[in-house]
């Protein structure tokens, strides 16, 4: 294989559905990939064996211990801390204050490092994808919810407490749809894939929404955000409005992130990005329009490239970079030392 | 006056209506202030010139000489281009591409500084005032107009082209009243004191207003911010209700830089903030409902402190920075030497 005493890296991409890992050499490129399903209701131990078992399998039959791998990533779901390594906080995996990072470091000797899922995303595309080069960047991802990461002046911006980023509840609309947060008219309950889809199932069933019915087969069930992107592209006038206003939202969110951030670029993920065109169209439109024109001149607004690999990816370039920054630090003050990912 | 062989710096607050100009201390402490009109009806030589007597005043007076400035800073609305000190659209001062940076320089035989006027205010507040030792912080001014200022880091963020942090133009109402900008419902449009007197003068001449135009003696052009917060004040509910409008609209634009940026402090200062606590407890209660409990947490929200002389002591805390930045940074490759104020 020719990875003898190379440099390697894990990142580990965990999910509630699916764990993803990947093995790469020192230039953060892709050795080999494994995918796993995460299946949460069997508890933390058991998805911690099976991300272990994941590390097992890319080292095994890559002809590589894991005494070879410098140190492994995790991207996951937030809120968590990555000075401790405690994800506080996941729906999806149902866990609450579950210690991550030590059992990981525990059974593999090594260091592990973990982060917000949007943010080691948002650092693959900078390093490795779309987001190549730009200095001042935003990634946004659109699935069923709407997350978001950012690069400034270069490195991975996280905050006070390593939680910025919620782009998805920003409020657009101060008395707008309830949100899974609690509040209202955040920019996930118009713009996510859900929203899409709850919009069009109150579609469909009332005039004008016949098209949408009909592309479900007239099982409102089947309605999601993909089979309304369908519609709209055959034609379908409701469908393409609901598109049409849940991407409006999006780019007046942009719009604002630009006028507040003088970004270089803006990078979108996830499914609903996947329709392409109407979606960017509908975004530049919006910031060209409402934000300044010397910011909107300023930034490019991109597809994400890295696709289902931007989680293990970037989650092996953050502990690749966590890795670099704790050796170049040694020996500093230790109240520096911990504080790595804001700018300074 | 002791200050002989000091390190001294002059910053200049380069405004619409006055020049205010500081001389301080390597410390940054006041050693003394001077205030002149600026009159930009006379055209951009004979505003230099004013700039320049307030720079000669400050010295005479406290007897040095030029010389003994090690750098001036100059705080000025912008769009504004700090590489190369030329002001780009500064509509207050009727300037387009104005190098204002240059002709001091020479004037002076000084290094000469040039940062837009929310940025410089931002550092002195972080540096020196209310937000003190908050390392991720969002200044706000709201007077006329709303304007803003990050520090990210520590370090003044100013993004791509330096044009960061146009709080006062993110949509809030997306079909809301049209800005000065050219947009639609901006935070400026809803929250600023020119929107308040806008929506008290129209409010005066229905029913439920005869209290505010009473106030007024009966002058709707008399109407402004000010006398509304008196008309609240004193129990007039029309007014109080207008307060109330214009500042939720803040606290629901600072509630979403809460969540996007995990700041630990925000700092609101400019001649509308002077009416307190409604605006503050106001703000306080949005960022509360509409942040993630996590983030709402680490932030506070404070009133600024330096006042009217935040412009002139940030502007010579920029220059002071940006001398030390430079001198520190002296031989290295000129493409990063001159990439001074992101965050890295």
């Amino acid at each position: 294989m020719g990875i003898e005493g190379a440099s390697l890296f894990i990142g580990v991409d965990l999910g509630g559905t699916k764990i993803a890992s990947a093995l790469v050499d020192a230039d953060m490129r892709m050795i080999d990939r494994v995918r796993v399903a995460t299946r949460p209701e069997e508890g933390p131990s058991a998805v911690i064996g099976r991300m272990l078992d994941t590390v097992q399998d890319l080292t095994l039959r890559n002809g590589c211990g894991v005494g070879e791998v410098r140190a492994l990533g995790i991207g996951c779901p937030g809120p968590l801390d990555p000075k401790t390594g405690i994800v506080l906080d996941a729906p999806n995996l149902m866990w609450k204050d579950v210690s991550l990072a030590a059992p990981m470091a525990e059974a593999t000797g090594r260091p592990v490092y973990l982060e917000n899922d949007a943010n080691v995303a948002a650092l693959a595309e900078n390093r490795l994808g779309a987001g190549r080069g730009a200095r001042n960047m935003m990634y946004i991802t659109v699935s069923t919810g709407i997350g978001s990461g950012l690069i400034l002046g270069s490195k991975l911006y996280v905050g006070a407490a390593g939680s910025a980023g919620e782009l998805g509840h920003v409020t657009m609309v101060a008395d707008g749809p309830l949100c899974g947060c609690g509040n209202r008219g955040c920019l996930e309950s118009l713009a996510s894939g859900t929203a899409i889809a709850r919009r069009a199932r109150e579609t469909a069933v009332r005039p004008g929404g016949e098209g949408i019915l009909k592309a479900a087969c007239g099982d409102i069930n089947a309605i999601d955000a993909s089979l309304v992107a369908s519609a709209a592209a055959a034609g379908d006038a409701a469908a393409a409005a609901i598109l049409r206003d849940a991407f409006e939202y999006l780019g007046i969110a942009v719009a604002n992130v630009v006028n507040l951030l003088n970004l270089d670029m803006v990078v979108i993920g996830g499914g609903v990005a996947r329709v392409g065109d109407v979606l960017f169209d509908t975004v530049r439109r919006l910031v060209k329009l409402r934000s300044f024109a010397c910011l909107a001149r300023d930034v490019l607004i991109v597809p994400a490239s890295l696709g289902a690999d931007a989680g293990a990816l970037g989650a092996a370039c953050y502990a690749a970079e966590r890795l670099a920054r704790e050796e170049r630090d040694a020996g500093c003050d230790p109240s520096i030392c911990h504080d790595l990912e804001g700018p300074e």
